[in-house]
């Protein structure tokens, strides 16, 4: 039996209107998206496409001009997706007038990159390693399919498959880059995205054949630098006595070259890339129908999720590599958890739940996403983290951008595009992932049928969902079911409370629906203090406090004390109030203040009861700088 | 008023015959010294100074060829301070071998170093950075002089003197090396020790010269890896695309070139190398009297044990540069504490104690004695480690020998001469700085004086002192204080408890001294608890035990659960037994067991009472592998 062919709703086909998200969702547009443009028309993005010519000196102005395209790319497509559900006109003649620049500077055979047409004419291909042309090239497919999408214009969409054609070309037979596959993974969803845009086949074999060809031995990164002879972008290709050397296996883990795909069960290297392999490698299983790519993929999911994701759903804990450490390696305060990790985990767990049905796979994309990701924005939505520590020494704050600007432009694009994570048509009716109020519309078995969601997610469990049908219509609604649920989850539908069966961590309601049905769903949400496995060293002895999808952390400014010093009492009590608009929860606690000395000192801390107050760890790091931590110590009640 | 000049008795004046050092010391003598040798002859050491030509490929099977003449060298040092005990004319005819190998080695004009002679000829002295000549010449001139004073032969001391004429010459005015100085220090020390066998007061200028050279604009080794035009031995002056670059701060850190020597105020970079070089200011400060010297010395000091120091006495905390990290960046599974600092740092403060009669720097020697660098060798002293970790999750253990082997030999020569940190001749008569069994002889105002020193140190605070006159005689007795006495320490002068004054940390006993006269002194001993600055992460909320000079561990071979679960309750009650001839600390505590789960669980752990059981850190890792730790969580009382 195939598998039901699972798709998400799309932007066009969901509204929000959401008490959480709307507000984050309106800075986007009026703040992040045109801060944006004024960055590449300043930073010089927007001229680059002009090709003048350029020397890699003037280029120094800004270190990284080899991901220009993407930068462009990506305000495009968070640009698309706010013109999807309204009219802006003025955005619209910006997003065209950028356009128009891309479709100037792509070459007569579809090639379209700045840097390699201006300042390195004649050396394109030869650093697939190191120089993100593919990169780049993927941002622009994924911009071109949603500016589509959006707007029903071809004219980004027409630029993007001329250059796919020619990578299409040039990777494979008898190509210059047969064999080859990109160093920063990224081009192969993208194409997959383009398949699914166009209908052509071609592309989905493209992405299929860059997916296999990573990590199959002689390793082409070795042989395209011997062909180069030259070291690559970033030169990690060379020893220090400028010979030559072969990637090692740890240089080899960092782009997931050191395996062949399908091989690969634990996830290593740079946390984004591995990401966007992975969402690649589920979209292929899903359209080719291939088992063994979904089974990889099940592996690397276990892999992280036994081992390797933070509580707030950030990963990536090394930032030497900005991305994995060994299992069980999460340091709080010196931990990445890189914005855009959590981002690619959102992209990658989307995916595994379209290809598998399984809400196991949104518990974590709604951990990452009300924490690990959102915290990765101030509240006024101008000053961002890269990284995203689970503790803070009061020294830590957000930058307002950086040169290496990836994370505040793939914030914008997943918060526009929040639509479509919301819904999943899934053949016999709808399936609700995520609890966003507004409206979705879908057609099911001919009928056109509406759905209103209502709640205060994520501070409140109920959530009512309205029928607006023309005519009776026999679907099954799936609701999903979280785990942080304390107690069971009830279901009424008009007014009274039934049954129901669950599967695969759904409640499904199978029933002929009347126009005017209301349903409500009541997630139970209360404090709790979660512990992790005693192998992570930052959080032994230590808990976390999660209310809902929340996790919470405790900063200094609510507090009596440095956070260090505060310890929570097991079992003393934990309740929860309303501040500010969203949850704190507060616990019985101690502070346990050090005494004075020096470096080593016999004098004892004195303890003294106080209550501990919270805050949602995606809000903190807005009231200046003081101590934070997710992890609080925890003392056992001795009496 | 000139500061008087103390000097330490030296080994051969010291008999030691105690029931804690003895033994470790015999295991030198009849274990480590002859498994030394062994290594020496089968790892092509003493081959090599035939000088049969050699290429660098046959290196290869020898990570450290360049080593070779150090490795030599501290043997003969350890076994001449054998020699300088006891009869041994095995090993005294190998030491005499290994002398004629390095005599006929040595060059026409003095030079001596086989790898620069049989391997790299024409490139002596051009890289001063990475090739550690100067470091082999140090350690052979240490070992000249050790063997020298301890048998009376000259063969040794001639080669090095010669050796230190050409690198004087080298060094000079107008030499090829003017303004040059060394990439690992410890020629410095070496020479002052050569100046104080010989008299010779142009080997103390020459240190002089070297050590006021470090640091100073334009840097040495810039200039030096311009002339020779390729990358130095261990290639950190270039960067990935094959250019020569500058050394930048943190490389020039890493052998303390910085700064001059006289303006460094922080402890940074490769730990021995800094150790050895504050060895060598705090000599060149004593024997020229430079105010200015004595304060860089100071000023280092403070940093060091406000900030950066183990409590185990372990020092270098960055296995990645095998030294120092920011301040209070000290962790404990992860940390480094190699050996060889912590040994280091036990010369440094003997010397900081000569310089300054102060007791607070024998405090940290004896901290790091006990601790950090006992723990480096195994109870059958058969077996080391390199890095001194203060937790461990029970994969860690010591290894038999290494390719790179500083730390056995080191070892080796520090138990060996263990005699000359016992006491020291201060001019008013003798301070006793360590709490060693045996007997010392020495001169004071033209009397021979006999002092017997007996104890169970370090289990047990009593030591008796008898004195063995000829005659009356006027003196002084200092006894240093330790700072971790539980109460106050007493002193009975011929059973006659007395009053005493104090100065610079040690009791001042200045009187009128009979014949058989016996001094008592008790050190009151109990297990106390410490704790760390709270900046300490790794120390946060947790305690460490000490009694007496010994930092106890806790390691799950002595406890009912792995030690990561255990926690000791404040105020719960500690006491001392006796267990296999050493104290183990006994404190009430939990059992805090973990609850089942994934990697977030929300279950919370049992807590149950238990006795706590400890061992002395030095002692741990020697009942088979398990988890360990210095730090134990500690939970407040909660009534």
């Amino acid at each position: 039996m195939p598998a039901p062919h699972r798709t998400a709703l799309p932007v066009a086909d969901v509204a929000i209107a959401d008490e959480f998200w709307s507000p984050r969702r309106a800075i986007v547009r009026t703040g992040t998206i045109p801060h944006q443009e004024r960055r590449l028309r300043e930073g010089g993005q927007f001229e680059a496409l002009r090709l003048e010519p350029r020397s890699h000196d003037d280029d120094e102005r800004e270190r990284f001009p080899i991901f220009w395209e993407s930068d462009v790319a990506k305000w495009i497509e968070a640009a698309s997706y706010v013109l999807a559900s309204e009219d802006d006109p003025e955005l619209e003649a910006a997003v065209d007038e950028a356009i128009a620049l891309l479709a100037g500077a792509q070459q007569e055979d579809g090639y379209l990159n700045s840097y390699f047409t201006a300042v390195k004419p004649g050396k394109r291909f030869t650093d697939l390693r190191d120089a993100h042309e593919l990169y780049c090239a993927g941002h622009l497919i994924e911009a071109g399919v949603a500016h589509f999408e959006a707007t029903g214009k071809t004219a980004l969409l027409d630029v993007v498959r001329r250059y796919a054609d020619l990578i299409d070309r040039e990777f494979g037979p008898g190509g210059s880059c047969e064999g080859g596959y990109d160093g920063h993974q990224e081009i192969e969803l993208a194409l997959v995205k383009l398949f699914r845009a166009t209908g052509e086949r071609r592309y989905l074999d493209l992405a299929s054949r860059l997916i296999e060809n990573r990590g199959r031995e002689p390793f082409y990164f070795d042989a395209e630098a011997e062909r180069r002879g030259d070291v690559g972008y970033f030169g990690k290709a060379w020893s220090g006595d400028g010979a030559l050397v072969r990637d090692d296996r740890r240089s080899r883990e960092y782009n997931q070259t050191h395996a062949p795909v399908r091989e690969q069960d634990a996830v290593v290297g740079h946390a984004v890339r591995a990401m966007y392999q992975y969402c690649a490698m589920a979209d292929l299983a899903l359209e080719l129908g291939d088992a063994g790519l979904r089974a990889a993929c099940e592996r690397l999911w276990d892999d992280l999720v036994s081992s390797k994701l933070y509580v707030t759903g950030g990963i990536g804990s090394d930032p030497s590599i900005e991305g994995f450490g060994p299992a069980f390696d999460l340091p709080d305060r010196t931990g990445y958890a890189e914005t855009c990790a959590a981002i690619g985990l959102v992209f990658w767990a989307h995916r595994m739940m379209l290809l598998t049905g399984e809400a196991k796979y949104v518990e974590v994309l709604e951990r990452a996403l009300y924490n690990g990701v959102l915290s990765g924005v101030s509240a006024d939505g101008t000053r961002f983290f890269y990284g995203n520590p689970l503790a803070g020494d009061g020294t830590v704050e957000r930058s307002d951008w950086f040169d290496c600007a990836c994370c505040p432009p793939n914030l914008a694009r997943l918060l526009a595009s929040l639509e479509q994570y919301v819904y999943v048509a899934d053949g016999d009716g709808l399936t609700v992932n995520l609890y966003v109020s507004g409206t979705a519309e879908f057609d099911h078995a001919g009928n056109r049928v509406q759905i209103e969601q209502e709640s205060a997610y994520p501070w409140d469990g109920r959530i009512v969902f309205d029928f607006d049908l023309e005519a009776p219509l026999a679907m099954t609604l799936r609701l999903r079911l979280p785990e942080w649920t304390v107690g069971a989850p009830t279901i009424a539908v008009n007014g009274t409370v039934l049954p129901y069966t669950t599967a695969q961590g759904y409640a499904v309601l199978a029933r002929t629906w009347a126009p005017g049905d209301r349903v409500v769903l009541t997630l139970p949400m209360a404090p709790v203090l979660v512990r992790a496995d005693p192998r992570v060293e930052s959080a032994r002895g230590k808990v976390a406090i999660q209310r809902g999808p929340i996790v919470h952390c405790v900063e200094e400014v609510d507090n009596e004390a440095p956070v260090p010093d505060l310890v929570i009492v097991r079992d003393g009590g934990i309740h929860t109030e309303r501040v500010d608009g969203r949850d704190q929860v507060v616990a019985a606690g101690l502070v346990d203040r050090p005494a004075e000395g020096g470096l080593y000192r016999t004098g004892a801390p004195t303890a003294k009861p106080t209550e501990i107050r919270t805050v949602p760890y995606y809000a903190w790091g807005n009231r200046g700088k003081g101590t934070m931590a997710v992890w609080i110590r925890e003392c056992p009640s001795v009496r």
